[in-house]
C-alpha cells in the first residue's frame, strides 16, 4: 500500500560497510500506519515533517498512507521534495532575505507552499516578492506557546501579526502553528483557543492549526484548537522517545551498525562509530545511545570517529564484531551520512541517497 | 609561497547565503606558517590531520609549508587525499574488515600509507593483505598514554605489539603513535621513552614517534622521543582553544556567518544556525560558540536549524542582521557542510568543495 521496496535476497550483514546507517522499512511501515490512523482518529490532518528521513521516497509513503502534504525546515529541503514531486509543502520557518525570498518565489510557482511568519520584517519580505504573484502566498503566524524559540508571545499579537499578513499585498492569512503541542487542558491549549476566540471576533478566518512533536502526539486527544499535525520523529523513532515511553526498542527503525576496532580491556571497547555519525546530542540523557542486544554497554564518550563503551561485566566483544545501536536522536544521523541502507528484518533492500541531507539554507 | 588564492573584487558579504561557513585564507596562511615554524624548531616532522578543514587544496598548502605527509582517521579521507596528488598518508586508525583491507591494499598501490594498530586481529588482518605486496606495509603501533581510547596499554604491550608486526609477512614496525602529546616530564612522556629503551634492547627500529594534538602543541618543548606531530586545529583554531589559552579569536579561520530571523524579545534572539551547522559539541564548556563582536551575547540553545541568542542587555538585534560565530569546534562544523567560503578580510575568493567530507567509512 506504501509502495516501498520489497526485501532482497541478499542480507545486510553481507553488503554493509560500518558505520551504516539502517532503516527497516517493516518497521517504517508500522510507524507510518500507527501514526497516520492515530492522527486521523483524532481528527487531525496529517503534515509530516522530513527533517527526519530527508528521503522523498518515505514522503511519498506517508503521502500515500493519508497525509495530506509535508513539512520542511528549510527551502533547501523544500525544493528536494518539490523536485520529487511533492505538490504541498509547509516550510516551517521564517524565510529572510532577498535572494531566498526570490527562491521561495520560484519554487512556489512549481508547489503549493505555505510558509510562517512572526515578525513583520518577515511579513514584508514575503509580500514584496508576492505582490505580484498570480496566486497570493498562504501565511501562518507562528505562535510561541511555551517552547522559546520563534514566535509572537501572546494570542493578541497572534492577531496584531494575522491582521498584518491578511493586509499586506500577495499574501493570505492561513491560521497558526506552533510547537510543541498544545495538549488538552495546558496552558498552550489555552493561549491557542484564546487566539482562535480573538480572531474570530477580529473578523479574521484561520484555516489552519498546525502543531507539532512526536513526543506529545501518543498524549493528545481530539482537540478543537488543532488542525493538522506535525510529527517528524515517529517515522524511526530514537532512544529518546523510548526514554520518554514514546515507543519501544523494537519500533525503532533507524539504527547505527559499527565495528569493534579495539577492546583495549575486558570493560573497554572502542567502535568505529563517532559524533560523525551518532552525533554529540543527550538530549538530557546519559551516553550515547543504546545497544538493545547489550543493555549493560554504555557509549560513555565519542571523538569524532571513536565510540568508547564501557562493558561493565568484562565482556568486551572481540575485534571486528558488529554492534547495532539506537542512537539518541534519529533525526540528526540522517544528516551525517550520504546514504542509508534500506532493510528489511536481516534482509538487504538498496541504499538510498538521503537528497535533503545537508540542506541547511 | 603556499599557493592558495588571492582575494577576488567582491565583499563575502554580498554574495553569501546563511548559513554559511567561512574560512579566512590570510589567518589559515598564519597558521600554517606558525606552526610548522614552531614544529621545526623543535625538530618535529609536520604531519597534519587533515579531519579539521577536509580540503585538498589545505593539505597542500601545508605540504607546501614543510609538511612531510598527511594524516588522516579514515579509509575514504585518504583516499580523496589521494586522488589530489597527496603521496604520505598515515591513517591513524585500526583497519578492520576484508573489504577494508583490500580498500587498503588498493591504495597503498598509488600512495605511501602507513597505517596503526594496536591489537594482533587488526595484525593478522593487515598482514594477510600485504602478504603478497611488492612493498611492506609501514605499521605503527598505537599506544594508549592516557587517553582511555584505542592503544595498547604499557611499553612492555607496545614491544610485543611491536614484534608481532615485525614478525608479519608484508608488514614492517615503523615506529609509534600516540595521542595526545606526552609533554616533557609527564608520564605520557615516561611511557614512550620506557617503551623506546625496551624496544632498543629488543633489536627493534622505532623511525617514527608520532603525537598530536594542537592544544598541547605550543605547551611542548623539543623532546627526544617524538619524531612528529599531528595538529589538526590549529590550521582554523576554535572557541575551545581559546578557552585553554592556545590562540586569541583574531586567530580563528573558521566562522559561521548566522541570519538573525525572530527576536521575539529584547533579551532572545534567534539565527538561522543550530546543530546542523553549529553541532551539540560543547567540549565542556557553556554555550555553543562565541560571537566576538557582541560578547555579551550567549549562544545558550540549539536545535536542528535554530539557535537560542540570549542578549542581557536587552539589545537583540533586527531580524536581517548578521552574526558571525567562532564555533565551539571547527572540525566538527566542517563536515557539516557540502562547501565553505574562502575570504580574506572582507573579499571573497570562492566556494570550495569540502571534499573529505562524511567520509566515516
Amino acid at each position: 500500500m506504501l509502495d516501498l521496496p520489497a526485501a532482497g535476497p541478499l542480507k545486510w550483514l553481507d553488503v554493509i560497510e560500518t558505520p551504516a546507517v539502517l532503516i527497516d522499512l517493516d518497521v517504517v511501515e508500522a510507524n507510518i500506519l500507527r501514526c497516520q490512523a492515530h492522527c486521523s482518529e483524532l481528527g487531525f490532518k496529517m503534515r509530516p515533517h522530513i527533517k527526519t528521513h530527508k528521503l522523498p521516497m518515505l514522503a511519498h509513503a506517508q503521502l500515500a498512507a493519508g497525509a495530506i502534504g509535508v513539512t520542511t525546515q528549510k527551502l533547501g529541503e523544500a525544493e528536494i521534495m518539490a523536485d520529487a514531486g511533492i505538490e504541498d509543502i509547509l516550510i516551517s520557518y521564517n524565510i529572510v532575505g532577498p535572494a531566498k525570498l526570490q527562491q521561495l518565489r520560484r519554487l512556489a510557482s512549481r508547489a503549493k507552499v505555505t510558509v510562517v511568519a512572526d515578525n513583520a520584517t518577515v511579513v514584508s519580505g514575503l509580500s514584496d516578492v508576492f505582490a505580484n504573484s498570480p496566486s497570493p502566498l498562504d501565511v501562518l503566524v507562528e505562535c510561541d506557546t511555551g517552547m522559546g524559540r520563534c514566535g509572537v508571545l501572546t494570542p493578541q499579537a497572534a492577531v496584531a501579526m494575522a491582521l498584518e499578513v491578511a493586509a499586506s499585498p500577495g499574501l493570505r492569512f492561513a491560521g497558526l502553528m506552533t510547537y510543541p503541542a498544545p495538549k488538552q487542558g495546558n496552558s498552550a491549549a489555552g493561549w491557542l483557543e484564546e487566539a482562535a476566540d480573538l480572531l474570530h471576533a477580529a473578523g479574521l478566518k484561520s484555516d489552519i492549526v498546525s502543531s507539532g512533536g512526536t513526543p506529545d502526539l501518543y498524549a493528545m486527544n481530539r482537540h478543537d484548537s488543532v488542525t493538522e499535525y506535525r510529527p517528524g520523529s515517529y517515522i524511526y523513532n530514537d532512544r529518546s522517545l523510548i526514554d520518554i515511553g514514546a515507543c519501544k526498542a523494537s519500533d525503532c527503525a533507524l539504527t547505527v551498525v559499527a565495528t569493534v576496532i579495539s577492546s583495549p580491556e575486558p570493560n573497554r571497547t572502542i567502535i568505529d562509530a563517532g559524533t560523525k555519525v551518532l552525533t554529540s546530542d543527550l538530549f538530557g540523557m546519559q551516553h550515547y545511545g543504546t545497544i538493545p542486544e547489550h543493555p549493560d554497554f554504555a557509549i560513555v564518550s565519542l571523538n569524532e570517529e571513536h565510540g568508547r563503551i564501557e562493558c561493565p561485566s568484562g565482556n568486551a566483544p572481540a575485534v571486528g564484531e558488529l554492534l547495532r545501536i539506537i542512537p539518541n536522536h534519529a533525526c540528526v544521523v540522517s544528516n551525517m551520512v550520504d546514504y542509508v541502507h534500506l532493510v528489511r528484518g536481516d534482509n538487504y533492500v538498496r541504499a538510498e541517497l538521503v537528497a535533503a541531507r545537508g540542506k541547511v539554507e
